[in-house]
């Protein structure tokens, strides 16, 4: 059987960044997949995955690529399941390109946009997750309680 | 019984452009409700609205705010259900501060952004609809023939 | 009794800059309580605080927060005290998106916002206390003491 | 007997944005004058201003200007009372420049800066009647209820 | 016998700055065929048009397209033939993400891109004509001729 | 006999950027020379260059700048043969100022703008390349084989 | 005998920009000379210029370009008298490529710069006034009452 | 007797930047005083200063500050005397602001901007000995020959 997300990005030099949404997933117990597809080295790869990955049995992808960032919504384009885009921080923009090529898509074929570099691929996972949630109550409680265990982490004063 | 879908938005002006997340939502078959919910000037609302839209029946929030946008961010925080932001375009910086104040959430609580105006609006009601259609066989039909007939639409070449 | 300004912030890692606020308040014998409230992992506490900021007693609101930061306008939603915001310096963007999040207010709910980081938190510090100086002689005295100690600092050249 | 605050503005042509801030200071009654001091064409004024502002009886300066805006910081340099600024939207740069311009004082001189245009005018005088309520009951009511009205103003769902 | 160049854009609403290319390229009397290929809407017809428009015999692809513009990124990871970027002037960004998600391509995948709208438009067709001249004599005598004709247009002094 | 491009830049300082030009046109067996060409501090040099540039017998340049980037444009100013740019990143705007210096021609002189810093000038060496292999089949086996090569090296997986 | 201002431009349309420079020297008894010179479509009408401006017994150059703006550097590349740059309005970016492009000069040439649009030609205009008048008392007494009668035009009070 | 060019600076911070300044005119025998004047620390100081800046001979004035940078304009507004501006890298957003503060000068009060940082105030420094060679044709000379001097070590080819 799939596992229940697709996690992809443009390049090895993704990953850590994108090993951000494969941690809370883990911590969340839903199960992902991690592969490279390269819109622009593998746009065979890309066809292919975008046009199978329903098929494949995954129910959420997670895409996260840097610069001229056209992975999320390439596939977006080839798939009718949730697409949630991650811009990686980028070395000469830090990311506002990858941020714009993600994010303002035409109407018509929607990629849910997270924020720049690490903190959106967790909250890709979390968004993965909350979208699951909703047709598994065990993961609706999962990750209730730690979005509770956050709340419960935040101290009342700043330590020196 | 609840509608699928809170279509939120912080003032009526952001309706000219939120209406269309209604308009393809209409289109698609799926149930929603538009509401007017202040971050800033209704708070209480935004909180009681928040912690309670889970318990109302809805399974996905759209949220659309201009300028320094906290709505979606603000609803995001208070539930976890799936929450898609909108940024509505701005006067004096075109909408650039209401995405950068809805996509650039920290770790721990996600909103899935879509792009600066109607196509954003139009997008969340699509991306939306994809996420119910992960419960709803039928609806991912629907989903699936749009997404053909959008596609059939397009013209081989341009017209003068 | 409770102290005349409340310097909040998003997570302990505002602190570094905060403290600048703090630093500023001591030296000028203004007393403050500095507390951690995320506006999007402890809403509850941000609704609570900010409702009953007023009624604690304190006078002056300094609240600070980076990337997509809400924390100063949701306060300032829920209390009709002077709030003072500081956009901390985020990772990606060097805090731009923390300045827009800050100071692009709709009409109707004011944040007085200063500059990006350590910068910001200083004045948001000199400016709580001329706020209180308005009602407080003493304050006023020693604030334009602190003032002119600063002029009396600058050298008339710039040494090697 | 002196206005409570004095709002100054470069130019003739930022008046249509600073209205803003004298129509709500009119809703709340609070006293205002209304002055034009251009930091470049009149720097005499402006110094003649700063330096005595406190003097005139003042308590509050709201100032407003566009593109390279030198107003709010330089009044901010003359004076240990409290300054709040706002960006006037500029031509070339829709405001960008005019609130960089303003928002980013070094340490030691602030500027409450509020949001570009007519938004930003309203809500510095806004900020203003907070920062005179503190010694004011009477003016805090009215605040209260302005707020109070403004979000009962509110309506539940938008209007076609 | 297939045209040498092939104008492809994402949508009819990009014909009008497109069609400055086709302008160019009549002058210059070098043979065009225009498309609307959407990256997005039509990402069969996409890839099916990269991976074979070398074999229908054009020599240099101008693609367009606006906001998150993939077009032209996606047509060069798909053939090695030159492709020449033209960034279509986007609503509410003006085209800034259009440049971005067009020039920012990583290494191994070029797209040589021109200025935002109608000017990056005519360029476009000039510079195909530039590589085409470097096959085609006539051709380069005719770009030659265009220059000169352009530079004698230069009028000395402005008219009122 | 010249070799066929001439990569040229505006000071040594901009060689580590520019030689990723010359090292991928090494790999694709086409030849180049590398200059420098200041256009704002040999303006003489640069005149003669570009007026001559065809008659020495080159088919395409590179052009790479850093700042007010100038080199690129007036190259392309001077000469119908193809013109690439690439940004060199600079200092203090990351090189977004060279970018926008670069691309933003107007209608009638064009220079096909690559990505800044060295993925631009690995890319710009391949553009270059596939304008070349239009005229020679040999080279346009290699630059498929390079591209092939470049395709077969993407891992299927991300490695810790 | 020459003028002794030159106000050059790259094209017609940027006259109506450039003739604010116009008329103020006019209004200070400042001679000059209007021409159109275009970097990129006339550049051997540049470097003669350039080469020629002392010669021609000019004293002060004020240029005026849009978009990718080489024209203000590329003459202060070719003389050793000052050049003031005056970065014109652009369509698309609004003038923040056609600043970057002037202003930000390499070490070894600079270019002054000022405001984008007509208020930085009138400036320019000014500046060049000003320089002028070192070496013409006349002059200076002209220049510093056109200041004071600017300074006495300010009114006290907005008008409604 | 004075110096022909006063360097002044908002703070010790930006000496190593203004130094570049100095050591330009120091290469071209043009003589200077440099000096401290804080627009917002020292703001008595700046006033004197701007006033009597003529009066005590100086003949053209470099200011350079960072941030929300007033110097070069306040002391534009206090003389008739040309004002170059040097905008100082700043720390969050890299000189940006520092620049639009500076160059944004509105119509009636110019200040020739510089690049920002170094090149900017070494160019400062060569703009204002262009400006005093106009009267003094032993530096126009020297000028020239620092010119000549900086073309003639531009090598033919990159060093690897």
């Amino acid at each position: 059987m799939s596992a229940q997300v697709a996690i992809v990005m443009g390049s090895q030099s993704d990953w850590p960044t994108m090993q951000c949404a494969a941690k809370v997933l883990d911590d969340l117990g839903v199960s992902y997949e991690a592969r490279i597809v390269s819109a622009h080295r593998t746009p065979d790869r890309l066809h292919a995955f975008g046009k199978g990955v329903a098929e494949e049995g995954f129910q959420v992808v997670i895409a996260g690529a840097g610069g001229a960032a056209h992975l999320p919504g390439m596939i977006a384009a080839l798939t009718h399941l949730p697409v949630l885009g991650v811009p990686v921080q980028s070395r000469a923009l830090s990311g506002l390109d990858s941020l714009l090529s993600i994010v303002q898509m035409p109407a018509g074929v929607p990629t849910g946009t997270l924020a720049i570099g690490e903190a959106g691929a967790t909250n890709a996972g979390l968004l993965a997750a909350s979208i699951l949630a909703l047709g598994d109550d065990a993961l609706a409680g999962r990750l209730q309680d730690w979005r509770a265990a956050q709340t419960d982490k935040v101290a009342q004063h700043p330590k020196e």
